[in-house]
Formats: C-alpha cells, sequence, structure tokens
C-alpha cells in the first residue's frame, strides 16, 4: 500500500493561514499550487472563484471533466468544514471572507497514486455586520 | 461590535499542524491551549479525548455545564470538518489518527465579549488498512 | 453538577404554543420572554425575525457578539425541528407561518451556569397553497 | 382544500409537556393518544419504545405496514428535532431523557384527509453525567 | 404482514431509465404512472414539475392534501437519491437534466395496505457546461 | 468539453434491477461488472461487500488507494440514496436487502477523461420484520 509522502493538506492549509503581516515558513517541492480571496454571502461564489484560480494557474485542465470533477468535490468537503454540515450561506443569513489555497501534487511514494489535490479554506464566518463573526476553516481532498 | 484581535482558531490549526520534524514556529500571548492525539474508528473517543484533555490541562472546568457545553459542540463542528458532514466513522468503515488542539482565549478587544474556546482536529482518515487514507482537517470554534 | 430549576425550554414552547382563542396558565419567574409571528418561505427571514424581536425586548446585547452568536445557534437549532433536519424552504417549495418565543433565564441552581437562551417555534409547514400544511415545532437551547 | 380543526400536533406536545407537578389543562375531543417516557444513548430504542406504546394502546393496527410507516417516520422526525439534524446520540456521547406522546385524529374538515398521527418528544438531552443536560423537544407529523 | 406482489419502485426506475433509442420492455399491470422531463439548477422546480404531472395525470388528487403529502415526501427522497444528501443544486452550482416516472399502485398482497407511491428520477447532473456532467439518480416510495 | 457515449450508471441500474424470473435485455460492450447480493443492519457491510467484489472480479487494483478511494465515495452516494440523506442503518431500526452492481468503464469520448465507476443499488429497506419493507434504490458515480 501506498506510504504517504508528500502532505498536500497541510502544505494548502498552511498557504490558507499564511499572511502578510504573520507569514509561515514554508518548503515544500514538486507541488503546483495557487491561493486566493474570496467574500460573499452565496456559497456558488465560493466554487466559483476557486474553479477560475485552479484553472487560470494549470493546476486543473478545465477542458477534462474528470480533473474539474475531482476539483469540485475537493471544494464542496472544504466548503463543508467552513459551514459545519450545512451548504448554505445567505439562506441562513451569514456571511463569509475566507482565503483559499490549492494544491496538486503526488503525496504517495508509489507512483501508481498519481496526482491528488487538496482546497484549504481559512477565514471568518458570521452575521453581515462586521465583527459579528468568528473564524472558520475547512479541507477538502481529492484523486484527480 | 467587536473586533478580532487574537486568533484563537488559527493558533489551534498550527499548533494541530505542528510536528516534532516539522515545527512551525508560532507566536500567541495570554491563551490556555493543549494538544493532544486519537486514533480511533468511534467518534465518540474523539469527544471524550478532548474533553479529558481540556479538562486536565484547566481549559475548561469540568464541574460547570456551560463550560462542558461550549466545548462539546466546538469539538462536533471539528469533527464534521474531519468528516465532511457526517459523524460517523466504523459505521461507515473509516478510521481516523489525529492530532487536536484546543486553545483557549479572548479573540475580540471588547471585554464584554469574553473567552471563546477553539478546537483544531488534523491527521487522516480512510479504510482501516496502512497507506489507504488521505489528510483531513476541522476547526469549531465557540463562545465560553 | 449543575441541578436543573427553570425549565426554560418547556416555558418558550409553551408560549409559542398559547393562543388567544386556546391561552395556556403558565407560572414562571425570574426570566425574560418575548413572543412574535413570522410567515415565510426564506428561511433567513426566521432568522431576522427573531434576532430583530430578542434585541428589541433587551433579551440579549445586540453590541456583544458572544449574545448574537448564542442566540444565533438557538434559532438554527429551532428551525431544524421545524424543517427536520434541512435548512431549506423555498429550494424545496415549502413555506411556514410560525410563532415563537425566545426566554432567557438560569436555569441551574449553581450561579456559575449564568444565563442560557431558548427559542422556541410553533405552526405550520406546507406548499404554498392555503390548507395545505401541517403542525410543526422546534427548541433551541444555549448557554449566553 | 382541507382546513384545519383539530391541531394534533398541538395536542401531542402539551401532553409531551405535562407533567404529575405541574399539569397542563387540555381539552382535545376525537382523538387517541398515549403517552410514556424513554431514557437511553440508543435511539433505536426510542423507535421501539414509542412503536410499543403504539401498538399496545391500538394508536396504530401493529399488522398493517403502512401504519407501521407513518408511524415510523413520525417518529424519526421528531428524534431530529431532539438531535437537531443528526440521528445519532451514543456515537457522539449524548443520552436523552424524553417524555414521548403520541396522537391520532383527524386534523382536518375535509372527511377524505382521513387520519394522521403525531409524535411529540420532550426532556433532556446531555452529556452521560447527571446534571450535565439542557432541554431539548421534537414534533413529527404524518398521515396515516 | 404484507407481502409485496408488485414492485413500483422497481417500475419507476425502468421506466426512467427508459428511451426511445433504448427501450425497456416492460410489463406491469393494474398500476397508474405518467413520466416527464425536467432540466434546472432549481430544485423547487423539479418539485413543481412531478407535482403538476402526477396531478394532471389523475395519480393524485390535487384537493386531498394528504395525497400531495404523499407525493412530496416521495419527491424528496428521489431528489435527494440524486443530489447524495443536500436538497441544493444552484447554491453549489450544480444543474440536472432528469427524466422522471411517477407509478402509483397497490405493492402489497394484503388489500388494507391500500395505494402506495412512488417517484424515480434518472439524468445527469453536473457545472453548467454541456458535457462536464455524469449521470445520477433517485427512487423515492410513500403510503398515499 | 467530453461527450458521454456509455452510459454506466444506466447499465449499472439495468443490472440491480434484473432478476432471474424478470431479466432485462441488455446490450454493453467494453466494461467491466460484477453483480452481488448483501442483507444486513449494518451499513460498513453493504461497503465491505461492494469493495469485495469489486476487488475479486478485477474491477479495481485494491494495492492502489486512488481506486480504492473513488469507488469507496461511489458506495458512499449509492448509499445515500437507500437511507436518503442519512448513513445509518441499525441505529434507527433499520434493515436492508439489497442487490448490488458495480460498473468500470470510460463514458466519454475524449480519452483523456479515463475509466469512471458506477455503483447501483437495488432492494428493500425496512423494519427488521419479513413484509415491513418498500423498495429503495441508490446510485453514485466517480472517476477513477
Amino acid at each position: 500500500m501506498a506510504q504517504q509522502e508528500q502532505r498536500i493538506g497541510r502544505y494548502a492549509l498552511l498557504l490558507a493561514l499564511s499572511e502578510e503581516n504573520d507569514p509561515i515558513v514554508m518548503d515544500q517541492k514538486n507541488v503546483k499550487s495557487c491561493v486566493g480571496k474570496v467574500g460573499t454571502m452565496d456559497s456558488q461564489k465560493i466554487v466559483a472563484a476557486i474553479e477560475t484560480a485552479a484553472k487560470s494557474n494549470g493546476l486543473i485542465n478545465g477542458n477534462v471533466y474528470r480533473e474539474v470533477h475531482a476539483l469540485y468535490h475537493a471544494i464542496l468537503e472544504a466548503i463543508q468544514g467552513v459551514t459545519r454540515g450545512h451548504l448554505q450561506l445567505s439562506g441562513i443569513l451569514r456571511t463569509v471572507g475566507l482565503r483559499f489555497a490549492v494544491v496538486r501534487g503526488a503525496p504517495y511514494r508509489n507512483k501508481e497514486e498519481g496526482d491528488w489535490i487538496a482546497v484549504a479554506l481559512y477565514g471568518t464566518i458570521g452575521a453581515p455586520i462586521k465583527g459579528s463573526e468568528h473564524e472558520s476553516a475547512g479541507l477538502g481532498i481529492n484523486h484527480i
């Protein structure tokens, strides 16, 4: 069985947690990654922002559905971490301000395991009033 | 409205992600924290392990139900990040190996906001076979 | 451990169930409470109606996020009783007509347990056609 | 369309909320009802206790599957109110002490609407430690 | 106890899977059925399309709420098969193209079991881009 | 974008619906498939039965985690169709008798889309009493 060599999920989380004023030192080789931000009351905008970033940074081939499908499920899993079980924001009067990171790499020594993709989210969730919010995070991982 | 000064969720996640071989440098004042590990197919053992650690390290007062209640809901939210929506492990033939961190502090400048508690989980989830697993993480936060 | 002295949840349910034509006799001391009505296909309007009533009746301090956060989660739990697991109404073509009650008090003898808040909902849920509906109820409780 | 004449859900909730020391005066004609108690960490015991009470009190005919099926879904909906979205107790280290009521009647004026069944639950949910618990309630209704 | 004689669910699934270019031979007596198509990003349009078809084809009496209620829950259960646990489509940027079938009949030998209704869905779910989709199906059954 | 040529989900459903006494004529080329049966109150036995059948029939390579992972998520999605949103059986006093089919093939014309896997379930779900059950079905699909 495959043994894990590269922790793409941990790397994605650190990228999402790292900030200009408080950077985290990381050293990760042989992976592709991108980061971005999204603030919204509409969960489909989180999906769209991450898909666009992953495609334009060459992490997935947007013309191959299996790559889009793998990323999509990793995004949904990460959003479930943020919203804790549901997938709704505006429907229950919540807004999020998130930093996201997507990492693609080969986490297992066995080459047959191929590439996997990790999506990490970190930021705040709360009422649509400044300050009425607390931190939230999520991580989704899938084979690609 | 309260403005966030201390990010107890970010600190809890970094504690959960930090490891002997790959430590993360952190600087966080005026918070109480503890870390631990739990490996199980039984989600109630995750709850019990974190509750025990938080009580014995003085993060919550185990004799006051409102503190137990606050921690309990933060744990459930963190587990939902790990299992992505459901709360079951053995029922669907999954096992987890997790590092957890609990942080208690006052994240907001306004003193009336008082203490909040953060529970972070990071590790692996998968079939009960070595190597058949991928990374997973969760974060829960509550007022206490 | 704390022993329960005041059942704020039971009191909130009785307030929600009581009606002009069919009043329920209740005797509850040392609690704050308010009641109201909301009819909608939009679950965020239930959240907003209850938050507004609780603030304007002085049950919570709207300037303190921990009080808003405690109430918010109690509301969500009560809505889940009404919708039985999901949080959607219009998305699945359902409408509700609800009477709500919010009660704040100290349910436990131990003074350290402090205040808790209860949100009760009772009314009808159904298709957006008069008569195509049945009763529904929910109760959420949180420390505050 | 049918207009509601008898509120079997409200009656079931009042039966579940009524207690020897604090009885609620109710007047409800032309319905069958039963009440009982169940304390458990195992959600299937709640199902079994209510089914047994409903059968032995003649509220449903246990030999007709459509009646068993109608009651079963009403019970599940009531449990979701108690556990707020999930159906697990012991899996997440929770125990309940509940009073239940089952009511069967014809809530609508139109005779074609026939009989409906209501299941109400009220009691406490919490950690398996005396006092570490708060109130909880649920209501399920189905045509029979 | 009732023994199953007619499998209305299987028949509904075969109707949903049957197509002009690839018909499935079926022989089912003494049931009423209808089929239709719906393509949408809005889950309430699936509900509305099936309710309309079932009423206009005489499978249910739209003036009797218990029949509407029975069909409604069968539809929701079928949609949960398609969306696998959630009830959202546009909220998470998904679109469906579905063929639906509704079947009403008496599946059990015991006449007291009366009529039951089955709703089957089959088609595709995916991103709102041609080809970025895979198959999906669901089945809901209820007593009526 | 990829266009669908082979409907592996439809084929898997027809295999699950086909029976000795009532066979369905199917013609599907270039796919691998297997069928089996499982009756249980324990959802992890459904997972185990399907994984074992898929491995022993050469549909997936049990030594490659990405193949196990792809199949696992397709199984969970199919079970959610059967249980309609939850993943529990015994916990809520339900038992299932299911016929399952697994199909692996290349559903899209574009060769880059590679292999996908479909898991279909069809059978009965109900109380653990003969006859107190109705039909149920589910379909899960994933890239592999």
